[in-house]
C-alpha cells in the first residue's frame, strides 16, 4: 500500500524530514527589541545606500517602462560585473557571466545543473547551512573533510577522498570569508587544491560571496583566477550594495551557459529587470567603489571591537581568530560548555548567536561549545554591550554547571 | 568505466538533454526591429504603472533604509493578497499565503516540495512550457490528458488516470486564462474536476497567472474557491503590475507552510524585501483596481482587435477561440499546414508566432498545425499589420506547396 493516503498531499520523501528546528524558534525569539543580536549574517542597515539606489530605481523608470518588463540578462551589468571580477584578481568574459538572484540562487541552480540523486558531494564538517539545503533533495552521499581553524578547509582531505576513488560531482569550498569561521585560505592551499581538483577533473562551487568585504590587506585571489574550467565561481551583490536587490552572478564556462539557462528559466524565468537596471545605473555613478570602502572600513572597526571585547571579557579556554574578510568570529569555549544550552540563557540576557551545532556536519566534539557570532549588523557600543553579556552568561553557566577544568590556553 | 572524464564537468543526467531548439534560435529573430512579434506572453510595457511604482519604491526607501535588508515576507502584502483572492471568489488566510518571486517560482517550488524522482505527474497535452521544465530534473513519468478546443483540459481522462491507479504526485491545471489555448474550464468540469480529485486525494497545482485578466464578464471562480486541501493555487503581479517585480504568491494548506519555507530558502533566501513593500505602498495607493481595469479594457481592445483581423484575413479552414482571459489566441490552420516551417517563413514576412508543436505532449497532429498568437503586447494597429501579414504568408504557403483539398469548415 502506497503510503499516500486519500486527502492528504504526500511531500517528497526527502520533505518528510523538514522541521522548523528548536534552534530556529529560539531566533525567532533573538529578534524581539532590547536583544543584541550576533546571529544572523545581515549587513549593516544604516550603511545602505538607500537614498541613492532610489535615485537610481527613477533614473531607470523614467527613462523606459520596459525596464518593468521580462527581458534578457543585461549585458551592461555583465560587464560591469567583469570589471569587479578583475578587481578581484579574476579575469573572465562577459559571455561567462550567469546572473542570478543572488548567491544563494547560483549555488542552488549549479546543483540542479550539476548533481544527480544520489551523487557524491565534498563539504567541510563546518559549512554554510544554506548550501546543506541546496544538496537536500537530491540526498546526496556528502563526505566531509575537516575545517581548520586557521585557514579552513583540509584540502589534503579532499585529495584523500579522490584518491580513493570517491568522485565528487561537486566541492564546495569557501575561500574567502568562510561561513561560519570566517578565515581564508592560505595560498599553498588555493595552490594545492587546485592540483588536486586539476589531477581529477572534479569540480568546485566557490562561494565568494564576502569576497569583497577586506579588512586588513587584499586578499588573496580565489581559485578562479587560476582555473577556468573546473571552478564555478559565485557572487553577490547581496553584501555589497544590498540583499533586497536579489542580483548575483556565477562565473563559468560558456559552453555550460545555456543548459543553465534553461535551469534558471524553469526556477523564476528571469533575475529583476529593474535591480538589473539599477544596479548598472548605480555602478556607472561611481559610487560603489566608496560604498565598498567604506563597508570595508565600518566593519574593520565592527571586527575590531569585538575583538578588543572578546579579549576582554572571554573566559581563558576561548580562542577565536581575526577574520580578514566575512562578517563571524567564530569563537570556541571551553569545550565542556554546550552552546546550544548557552543559547537559551543567552536569550534570557538579551543576546543571541547561532551555536556551532548548527553548522556542523560530522560529529565533531570541537562544535558543540562553538559559536558563529556577527560583527557586521550591530553598532560598535552594541557590539560591546552584546559581548559583556554574553561573557556574564558564559561566566555563569560555568559556574552553575561545572567545576573549571585543568590549566587551559588563552585565545588566539 | 565512468563517463566523467578527466577534465569536463558533467551535467546531471537530465540537463545532458538540454538542447537550444531550433525555434528559440528563431525566436531570437523575431525580436529584431520591424518585426511583429505574436510570439512572448509578455505585457504592454505602455501600461506599466513606472511612475507609480517608482514614487512607491522612493516612498519606502525614504521612510526605511531596512527595506534593503533580508526580511520576512510582509503580512501587509499577504494580508493585501487575502483581499485580492477575495474578489477572485477565494477564501483565505494570510496565513495561507506564501510569497514567491512570481508564479514560475511558485510551481518550482511546489514541485521540490510534493515530487519525488520518477513519480507521475498528470498534465494535459498541450500545456505551459515554462511547467515542463520545471519537472525535467524529476525524470517523471508524466500522463497527459486531452486539451479540448472549446474548455481545455478534458477532466475525464484525468478521472480514468486515477481510477486505472495511477496515483499522481502532482496534477497541473490552468483553470483560466489558458496557455496556450486562451480558453477558460467550465463550470460542469470545475465541479467534475473537484469530484475527481477529492475522491482520490489528488493534489492540483492551480495555475491563475492571468486570473485577473478578465474581458467579457467576471470569470467562474478558481478551484480553490471551492477546495483548500488538495489545491495549491499559484498568482501572480506579473501580468498586473510588471514582471520585473518578481513577486507572485501560493495558497496552501498552512500546515505545509514551514516546509516549503525551507525549500524557498533554499531556493533564494527570501523573496526582495523592497518590491514587497513597494506593491504594499502601491496598492494602498488605491492604484491597483484601476490599473486592472485599464488592462482588461486595453486587452479586450487587442483581443477584439485580433479577433477581427482573423476573420477577415484567416483563410478557409482556420478555427480560433474567443478566450475570456489571458493573453494568448490559438489559431489551427488547415491540417496540411506545418506551423513549424510557417514560422521561418513569417518571419521572413515580419510577423513572429510561436508553433503549437512547441507545447506538445502527444502526437496529435492538430497541434502541428497550430498557432499560439499573443495579443498584449502589440498595439490595435501593430496587430493588424501582423495578422495581414500573417495571412498572407499562410496564403504563398498554402499554394507553394499543397494542393487545397476538399471542403473544409471555417471557425469559429
Amino acid at each position: 500500500m502506497n503510503k499516500k493516503s486519500v486527502g492528504e498531499p504526500c511531500l517528497a520523501r526527502w520533505a518528510e524530514n523538514i522541521k522548523r528546528s528548536a534552534l530556529q524558534e529560539m531566533l525567532k525569539e533573538a529578534s524581539k527589541p532590547g536583544i543584541v543580536s550576533f546571529a544572523l549574517g545581515l549587513p549593516a542597515p544604516e550603511l545602505f545606500p538607500a537614498a541613492e539606489y532610489s535615485k537610481a530605481v527613477e533614473k531607470v523608470l523614467t527613462a523606459n517602462a520596459n525596464a518593468l518588463q521580462y527581458g534578457p540578462p543585461s549585458l551592461r551589468l555583465k560587464e560591469q560585473i567583469v570589471k569587479l571580477m578583475n578587481r578581484r584578481g579574476i579575469q573572465c568574459a562577459a559571455e561567462q557571466v550567469f546572473l542570478t538572484a543572488g548567491a544563494q540562487q547560483g549555488m542552488s541552480l549549479l546543483a540542479r545543473l550539476l548533481l544527480n540523486p544520489g551523487d557524491r558531494v565534498i563539504t567541510e564538517e563546518l559549512t554554510y547551512t544554506g548550501f546543506i539545503q541546496v544538496l537536500q533533495p537530491f540526498e546526496p552521499q556528502i563526505l566531509t573533510v575537516p575545517t581548520e581553524f586557521v585557514d579552513g578547509m583540509d584540502v589534503e582531505a579532499v585529495g584523500s577522498h579522490l584518491s580513493e576513488g570517491n568522485r565528487p560531482a561537486l566541492i564546495y569550498c569557501m575561500t574567502d570569508g568562510h561561513n561560519p569561521l570566517g578565515v581564508s585560505m592560505s595560498l599553498k592551499k588555493r595552490r594545492r587544491l587546485l592540483e588536486i581538483i586539476r589531477q581529477y577533473g572534479s569540480p568546485v562551487i566557490e562561494d565568494d560571496a564576502y569576497g569583497f568585504l577586506q579588512y586588513d590587506q587584499e586578499l588573496l585571489p580565489p581559485l578562479r583566477s587560476n582555473e577556468d574550467r573546473l571552478i564555478f565561481y559565485v557572487g553577490s551583490f547581496s553584501k555589497i550594495i544590498g540583499p533586497t536587490l536579489r542580483v548575483g552572478w556565477i562565473v563559468l564556462p560558456e559552453s555550460l551557459i545555456p543548459a543553465l539557462s534553461v535551469v534558471k528559466e524553469a526556477a523564476d524565468i528571469d533575475t529583476t529587470t529593474l535591480s538589473q537596471q539599477a544596479i548598472a545605473a548605480y555602478i556607472d555613478s561611481g559610487r560603489l567603489d566608496d560604498h565598498i570602502l567604506k563597508l570595508r572600513s565600518e566593519y574593520t572597526l565592527r571586527r575590531d571591537a569585538m575583538l578588543t571585547q572578546l579579549e576582554k571579557h572571554f573566559p581563558e579556554g576561548s580562542r577565536w581568530n581575526r577574520p580578514a574578510s566575512g562578517v563571524f568570529i567564530w569563537v570556541e569555549l571551553p569545550d565542556h560548555i554546550d552552546a546550544d544550552k548557552l543559547l537559551g540563557a543567552a536569550i534570557n540576557a538579551g543576546v543571541a548567536f547561532i551555536p556551532g551545532s548548527a553548522f556542523n556536519l560530522s560529529d565533531q566534539a570541537r562544535a558543540k561549545s562553538s559559536l558563529r557570532l556577527n560583527f557586521s549588523n550591530s553598532s560598535q557600543d552594541k557590539i560591546e554591550e552584546g559581548i559583556k553579556r554574553l561573557a556574564r552568561v558564559i561566566r555563569k553557566f560555568m559556574t552553575m554547571r561545572f567545576e573549571r577544568r585543568g590549566p587551559i590556553k588563552r585565545g588566539p
